[in-house]
């Protein structure tokens, strides 16, 4: 399956943070910390799990930049 | 300045192409890539320049996941 | 493969208009009519045409109500 | 009134999840479900039962697409 | 008509700058300008114009907050 | 510090609402309300209290206009 989403990072779930309708899914990309903020729903469909290999799929638009 | 987004990922700038009134930034950002779409407005106000460090910041509510 | 995005819309590609970075793509996905602006990179990585069965993929946070 | 969004799906609901801020309201529209997470007040304020009529607004910039 | 979106901030057209697919246009609020990227073709479906009162509607889980 | 957000509405905080993993954020600017959701553990990193001065940062591409 391919996607149009031009951020397409592969990761490993880290923690899972559930209460009530929402969720917070921390993801270990490279070195860095992805956090996805998804539903609570979603994390049971996907039977999510600290280890699961994911990818979190960003589109271009969604991402600001910032320079010091 | 401290920020509300989850996601701060801290990048280079690799690519910069802009058309019209749209910009694509692409960042390395360890061993991935980020890419940004912004107005080429900004890319003007900031100055962006290939080599430049940058932050990405993205809201948790905007990461999707995928599971195999 | 699975999302956690809670919309998940099958459609079929109807027309796409690229300019320069971005693509507008419409879809019919039952009665109506959904629309995508992705960037003209995407349609050409998907190999995107008319006719293609595609899904709309979009999360829950990015669905605004109005009621009259 | 009009808006600038593209997709304009008109819908019925089918259920309510609130719970502390947000809230989860799942809609038919034609033959899919397309499901909106908004705040807890904002059912209230629009005083959001099942079976009303309302549209889902969704930014074309929102919509990702997926190819298998 | 009422909206789920938090933000509703009522102002005037300052500049529209089309341009392909895309058109920015700007508004003043108060005393603060507002941007919104939109499609061209949204511009001609509301036939906006310099000087016209719209509405920004903006979801509050798309503002990010910055703290000095 | 830099943003390529085209949105940087200076504003106080007048409200903060948490409550599990989220948190509402109302600000006051100019005449306007602003309201952000984000994380609760962003409103403790932020350290931030009613009467802060902060900045809502949003992207053009999060705006959508509605004409009367």
């Amino acid at each position: 399956m391919r996607f149009s989403a031009r951020n397409k990072l592969p990761g490993v779930v880290q923690s899972i943070d559930s209460d009530g309708l929402m969720a917070k899914v921390s993801l270990r990309v490279g070195d860095n910390h992805v956090v996805a903020l998804v539903t609570a729903e979603a994390v049971s469909e996907l039977d999510l799990k600290i280890g699961d290999e994911v990818t979190a799929l960003i589109k271009s638009t969604s991402v600001m930049l910032a320079k010091p």
